[in-house]
Order: C-alpha cells, then structure tokens, then sequence
C-alpha cells in the first residue's frame, strides 16, 4: 500500500478549477467547498492548495496555516446555519474512511433532534447545494 | 444554554495535577493523555494548557501551535501502535459529541479488520493504559 502523496487527485482538479464545486471560500493557502454527500445540511471540507497525503505527512507549517481557516470557515458555517454544534474530522488512510488522498477536514454542523446521514447515502440537489453555499459565503 | 469557558472542567485539573492520567506527552502549549474510554487501543487526547471551550472561541494562533503538536503526536501515535490508519476528530458542542467543555481532539487509531468501539462503550485496565502510554511515549 502505497502512502505517498499522488496529485492525480479529484481536489487537485477541483482547485484548478478542471472540476466542477460548491465553493465557500478560497484563499492562497485553501479551497474550502461543500461535500456533495453531505452528513447534513452545510458539511463543507477545507482543502489545503498545497498538496498532502494527510495528517501525517503535512509540512506542520502548512498544516498550522490551513488550521487558521478551518476554524475561520467552521465559525461561518455554525452561525450561518445556526447549527447547535459542530464536528469537525480528519481521516488518515483508507480504513479511517479517508477516500481522497489529498489531506481535507470536514466540518459537520449538528442540529438538535436531528441525526446525521452516513456520509454518501444522501444526495442531495445542486439547486440545494448552490443556495446553502450562497448563504455560508456571506460570512466570509 | 452556554457557550463560554469555565476553567472548572476535568481536563483543567488533570493539567493541574489534582487528577490522574495517563500522560504519554507535555509540553508548554499542550499535555497529550491515553482516553480511559478509548474507542480502540492507542485512543489519545491532545488538550491545550491555554483555556478554551471549542474550536469556535480559541485563539487562531494557540489553535495553530496546537496543530503541531496534534501531528506530531498523531505519527507518534500511529507508529507505535502499528496503525493501519487514525481518525481526528474534535467535538463541539453537546450535539456534537462535546462532553468536557475544554477544548480537546481526539487522536482514534484504526486497525485494518477491527470495528472501533463506541466512546464509553469499552473500559480498560489501568495497567493496560499505562502500557500503552509507555509504549507510544517512547516516540515522543
């Protein structure tokens, strides 16, 4: 098993703008867009530009950097959708659930009363997708 | 429903000394502790000194050293206990997962072929935690 950094990688193609996003925020050091699979309503992922594997192989400046903005991108995302808490994951290889290897946090709102979806088994619309971007952005 | 740090929380007096724990890192920015209800063997905290709730009120350069040290310890982590991954994760917030309102991520080795428990669900010897914590603090 291979556990070097390969940047022939969906986020790669995503930050160049190859692929299609729901984009919430961009700076010189990330992307931050919402997850297409979301586990609930406003799940976003911040995505470093500069490419890692994950945790482990990050350069701990990078990583201190990128930290920055998770917690930036996480308080807009809690306020904007006025959710009641908020979890935030990073998964390290593939029986972490780690799907892409490009190092990316996830930052789940949660709502009272209301379970989160396993990540994939909702779809949800890119109507939906575009409006709840639309609103996070006004935060940021 | 309160969202401000109270220093009067259990990690404050495990930091403090008046508790016990099994410690496998310290230095001026953060102690590193074995959780006692570990979700699978090797299962850490990193708990910064500096109080503060959650992501969502700490300081963005405390937050940032921190990272470092949450890194350093993750391969630490990982290597020690011949982890085949590892899951971050932080909580905020009671809906969240959030039980001590200090700031706090949990470092979650991942075993290939190994469900990991839920949080609270298992309880492991002392012996067996003090093990555990001289073993990892060998790479530390």
């Amino acid at each position: 098993m291979s556990t070097s950094y390969d940047q022939n990688n969906i986020f790669t193609k995503i930050i160049a703008g190859d692929l299609p996003s729901h984009k919430i925020y961009e700076d010189d050091v990330c992307i931050s867009i919402l997850d297409i699979m979301p586990e609930s309503r406003g799940h976003v992922l911040v995505i470093p530009k500069k490419g890692a594997r994950n945790l482990i192989d990050v350069d701990p400046n990078d990583l201190a950097e990128l930290m920055k903005r998770v917690q930036k991108i996480a308080v807009a995302v809690k306020i904007s959708m006025n959710a009641d808490g908020l979890l935030l994951r990073q998964a390290n290889e593939e029986v972490a659930g780690q799907t892409v290897y490009h190092l990316h946090f996830h930052l789940i709102p949660c709502y009272a009363g209301k379970r989160r979806s396993r990540h994939g088994s909702v779809e949800v619309s890119n109507e939906d997708l575009a409006e709840i971007a639309d609103h996070i952005k006004k935060l940021l």
